[in-house]
């Protein structure tokens, strides 16, 4: 049995990772962190896991994490660079699910999270924790940074295409649409029922967080900075995003679903669908999957991808559990098998 | 292993049957029959079930479930009679999720269903799959009749206040919205997205099929015809019932916490709030759970019941495989301990 | 023209009473106050005004309303109360959106809404402005007292039977269900789409500050308490209540469906439907419309009523809209003849 | 009073036809047609109409639209050209919602629509209704082919564009995401509430009945066939599209805001936001209006119009009066100058 920590688990990725937790065979979640709540059953909270969660948030100065294999943070960007370099000297390994050791650039990082960085050592150590494409560090690693869920969508999407040198890295399009729970659980009026349902809008089109951590995955990949335009958009559904990208094929006569196919053939996590199907996020609703079609548009040397993930599984808490698989040697797939929830 | 055949799984009952199915570590499917859409992949139809479920659809009469030990029937009502008996004959246990086995009196049944009972000498060995009120019958069965989704939520609802003999029965409100998922899948205007969507309304309110199903069962606690009003209602969201119930106690004294709690205490499928709690659809969704709570109006001898269930695990697919379990002398939570998904 | 003060139009009953101001062909708007967000363009927080509304935010501090006919309170509860008197005294009409003088009994008003009447004199002259039980007072009133949304759907649908003395008026149930934009704009997590989406559930059944206001109007009618079990409930649309309501007739031979024809034959805001019809919220969506249907529950002597409003409009902003009218002798549809969105 | 026939008036574009004309002042609607319910009165099929419109459905085959001066065709593809030209030879003006006119080349729609044109030589003589491109022709025709909802939203986002001859006119690209109300009110599996709801998905990524008209239109700016990229989406809301469009400007220093500020000043139903903001659907819903943003994407080339509508209304309908106000020489915005309701 692994035994977890989870610092800050009121919002949905923290939600999410112990609804994953309660039915992974090897795992036990030990304390739950929350400042707010601490002295509160973690149940009346998330009353989803009402018989099978017996705990009480502890409130974050007073929990130590004693006897701890895993902390996971689930915790607003900026918190977990405060702790961990104390978890991993304790021989704690850490996950961390927010941003706080995504990007290798610490000005980058400054500019776009507007604070100062606490831990730029800790960031050099952290091993971006998208298995498919950094499988092998993951494994011998003592902290991950778990990607953002855009991020994951998007550069799985594009990743076959650019190890593949098969189009114009200038000329990327990332047109992004994101479920409202990728917002988070924080009070806002522009998360509201009646302000998000029955509506769609494009927003941070000027500029998302995310796409500096996109850029850098894909450089990871081509070696150069690319072309990167990256819309997101909010969309009334609960969980998803669902990433639609274009490129211009370097070679039109490229049999991109074969390649697409091929690269993903070993990745229990990524489902590459038949010529002509197209994937719903409900599809992936509630697993650990970004299921993926790619389409020629007619006449034209521009390919789209279409790639879903649920937000809060394969781009947040699901992902964090494959990586914990990878950090204990457990199968990738270790209390992740269950398929979707559709309808 | 259980090997298992379905009827008729292009429904929404007998797609989540599949996919709690597909993670049930004592059943396999061997067959899926659909008349529409025989030699097409399941997973076609289902895409969260790819890679989980690697079958085609057969033709019904092409199908002889040669090898399966249970037979579900996830098909419209008047389906399963027709060949039921044939089954049971060669020793293949059979579970209902359609209404053929649950009307005990054959005109009602008939005047209700609009149509001639094909079978009813089957109705009198069916079994009515309500474990928590019938579970030592359902062990012994050969044929279950698996209750509505409405029935279910229901009855759990007022069981201890009949069975105590605590109310008044000859003016109880079932007041019931439900998702409209419970609607099925088939094409019609009215359940459209469009037709649907941010509105709710009232149905049936001159009389609804599952009145009479709602009936029998209070008879059977109390030996009396029960007076009950039961108005159903279509509420915006996919999945999920929630059934507000209102009865006078007859001592406005009772402590109707405790006789709730006590009454369900060792039930693993019924979850009594604590007081003040009200619950939620979306803390069962997906989950095989009817979460309960009671509370006496203040100064009023009404006592208010809520109870929600997913209409297609608890009112339906999960309650199938809880009955699998009776039936086949499995502990009665495998395969359908995971908690419901929140948000 | 009427000269219009909108005071806290940041909320939904202000948005709506502005969206249906734009269009009122008596009525200009002259200013709108925000504490928040004074000197912002109102259009800037709802751009469905743009181009229809040329105003900016004032400071409550700083504005004085000169000019004004009439000013409308959408603030919070607590607000109108403090300075309704003065601009009374200036020859100001007021209409007040939120609670402040809809109670008769300050106790009561002080017990539910945990605060000091700050001017219980004003109290005793508002008139309740539910025009279809209150028309002439309102006519000849200088403070009118706007409903609120569940009582104006539950008074509407249990008026014809209560005025006709038809039924038990111990034994009365009204099960409402309410859109999220009833709960405000406020920032709330308990509002947010990811909490509300796909879910219903029950609330506030121990007490809701609604069900004294809705006591103490049928007590208007009966000359007496009544027993009344009021259930609220929230369900995932924008807009909408559905109250479903539940009485036992004295006479079970009685006409409902003539008795509520009749009552409402001259109403222009009320519709009574055909037996077997049932309304759907939707059909209401942004009209001043209460719809309703009446049915004996079969081989009962228990009626069922089902009363839809918009909570935003008949249930708030249409029907101050509507008062206004009244206030200034204008035909009382002027402005709000325009039939419901559907789809 | 322009006395109005409508054909086929049981989808959702005749819907809100009805509830725009009911309101409209100039307007009468005297024969509503419908093969499946003549005889009915057409509010018992859009109860948001009673008391607005006391008309039954008539069958078209005994409806000869005698008196009228117009009919609209809100009817399926390859219904208006069957009875147009007889119309148009009695003096009956014809505005048709559907797409038989569109296409100006007859074996283009006969490929994307799979059936025989009856009418190429009204092709040639209808003129394609979007005001804002086509304004004088409009005035002076007899028959008017109102665009589909996606090339409404498409066109006006690049009409700027291309009429500067602004950008790279290879490389265009349309995301689009469509509320679900865009496919209609027939009975379907794809589009029930349980299959939309809570999902996000592309469709017709192959190729789309509009492409070949958004380009038709495009070419009448550019006098060449555009590259585009047009990848349609459905999103679950009912009414709303939202167009992110993507194009590379020519020259980088461009001051595109100003370019669309420009364009637009004069037209009463296109509204370019501030620098900065976004438009949201919810924004224009129930409004006939487009709503436009330009951004330049940061440190790039590549320029991001959202363009949004109501399906219904700038996508169809509205679209519809706003050409019949044209077409009667009565000023373009006659009742269509309500605000969009939001929330």
């Amino acid at each position: 049995m692994i035994k977890i920590g989870i610092v800050g688990a009121t919002g949905y990725t923290g939600a999410e990772l112990l609804r994953l937790l309660v039915s992974h065979p090897n795992a036990e979640v030990i304390a739950v962190t929350s400042r707010q709540e601490a002295g509160r059953p973690v149940a009346d909270i998330f009353p989803n896991l009402r018989g099978h969660l017996d705990l009480q948030f502890t409130a974050p100065a007073d929990e130590s994490f004693d006897g701890a294999d895993l902390v996971f943070f689930a915790t607003p960007n900026g918190t977990a660079m405060q702790s961990t370099g104390a978890l991993l000297e304790r021989g704690i390994k850490v996950i961390d699910l927010a941003a706080d050791f995504r990007l290798k650039d610490i000005p980058t990082w400054e500019q776009w999270y507007d604070q100062k960085h606490a831990d730029p050592e800790l960031v050099s150590e952290a091993v971006y924790g998208l298995p498919e494409l950094h499988r092998s560090n993951i494994a011998k690693a003592r902290l991950i940074a778990c990607p953002g869920c855009y991020p994951t969508a998007v550069q799985l999407g594009f990743a076959p295409l650019l190890e593949a040198k098969a189009v114009d890295t200038h000329n990327l399009i990332a047109d992004a649409k994101s479920g409202v729970s990728g917002a988070g659980r924080g009070a806002s009026v522009g998360n509201l029922y009646s302000e998000c349902a029955d509506s769609f809008k494009a927003y941070a089109v000027a500029g998302h967080r995310h796409l500096p951590e996109i850029k850098q995955g894909m450089q990871l990949i081509t070696g150069n900075e690319p072309g990167l335009v990256f819309v997101p958009h909010l969309t009334p559904m609960i969980r998803g995003i669902h990433a639609t990208l274009y490129a211009r094929l370097t070679d039109a006569s490229l049999d991109v679903q074969k390649l697409f196919e091929d690269r993903y053939a070993d990745e229990a996590f990524v489902d590459v669908m038949s010529p002509g199907q197209q994937p719903d996020t409900r599809s992936v609703r509630g697993a650990n999957v970004c299921r993926i079609s790619v389409t020629q548009a007619p006449g034209s040397d521009w390919v789209v991808v279409s790639s879903v993930i649920d937000n809060l599984v394969k781009g947040a808490a699901g992902q964090a559990l494959q990586n914990m698989n990878l950090l204990f040697d457990l199968p990738e797939s270790t209390g992740l098998s269950h398929a979707g929830m559709l309808p």
